[in-house]
């Protein structure tokens, strides 16, 4: 693997309330000099959690993305907030969305979204023993919670409602882990 | 499902070479109004392919990525240029990055990356049967092309240089979809 390149300068080329935008000057180990913008992450992370309400069933929420302009249905997720763990965001998160807390968390995968253009980092989060235990979100409308059969994970990704990358990755990696301790 | 909002007003609120964002005012169905910001995609697309160099071989590739200052190993990737469409695009971006075509190139899912906050769309190509052909790219050093077994799919998406969202959800889509025809 090549030495990684030296940064020779950032600076930030763009703002608005929540999109920072950077541009940095690199020079690769080949000498090579480049021009680069990247989004910078706005905070300490991202979760998305795959709630498990029983051993074959996950919790979707269907929400309306802008960026899309279309109701998606997808897992619960959100940013971690100051002061707060991942395992700790992602039961608050649980709580505002889908009216669940768990009472087992566990650290799945930290995934990327663009590596080359964006910093941000999301942790998948493993939820299971669910209780109910709602706490009140900052969502325009209530959320509509959709339970999938995990054994229909292949039919349920050819929707074309459920698109967002992180969560088609995040129900994957939550079933492989769930096949090998069982 | 809920009506869609109605957008009451967009604008442009920042621009950078590479990144447009938008400022949108929604009333929901319920007369809630929010405010939301978004970033428009600036192409007709990006493709990802997964290219099997035979029936249990993926090729990925080791680039640099500045967003996470790390290299990564991923799929190959890129944007559809004007007048491509997703095949060709993906076609090329093969022949650019890993030194291949492909004979058999097929459109698998089109995924988003964050439905509320981009506006950017990605097409998973799964593309079989390769031959050597080489184009040149714009990379700033060679990329290294990585064989990955099928098989150790789960060992793989485990690895800490393998984050990205997108590449981890074709990767588990492309091997259900290669044993479903199988």
């Amino acid at each position: 693997m090549p030495e990684k390149p030296q940064i020779l300068s950032r600076k930030q080329v763009a703002e608005s309330r929540l999109f920072r935008v950077e541009q940095l000057e690199l020079r690769f180990s080949n000498g090579v000099e480049r021009t680069y913008e990247r989004l910078r992450a706005g905070s300490v992370g991202a979760v998305i959690v795959v709630p498990m309400l029983d051993k074959d069933t996950v919790l979707l929420i269907r929400e309306y993305g802008v960026g899309m302009e279309a109701y998606e249905l997808g897992l619960p997720k959100g940013r971690v907030e100051k002061g707060e763990d991942m395992l700790e965001a992602a039961n608050r998160e649980l709580k505002e969305e889908i009216g669940y807390g768990a009472r087992d968390l566990r650290l799945l995968k930290l995934m990327s979204q663009s590596p080359n253009y964006m910093q941000h980092r999301t942790q998948i989060v493993l939820a299971e023993a669910l209780y109910e235990d709602c706490l009140e979100g900052d969502e325009p409308e209530p959320l509509e919670v959709v339970p999938m059969p995990l054994a229909e994970l292949e039919d349920w990704v050819a929707r074309e409602d459920l698109t967002e990358a992180r969560s088609i990755a995040a129900l994957f990696l939550a079933r492989s882990a769930l096949l090998q301790q069982s």
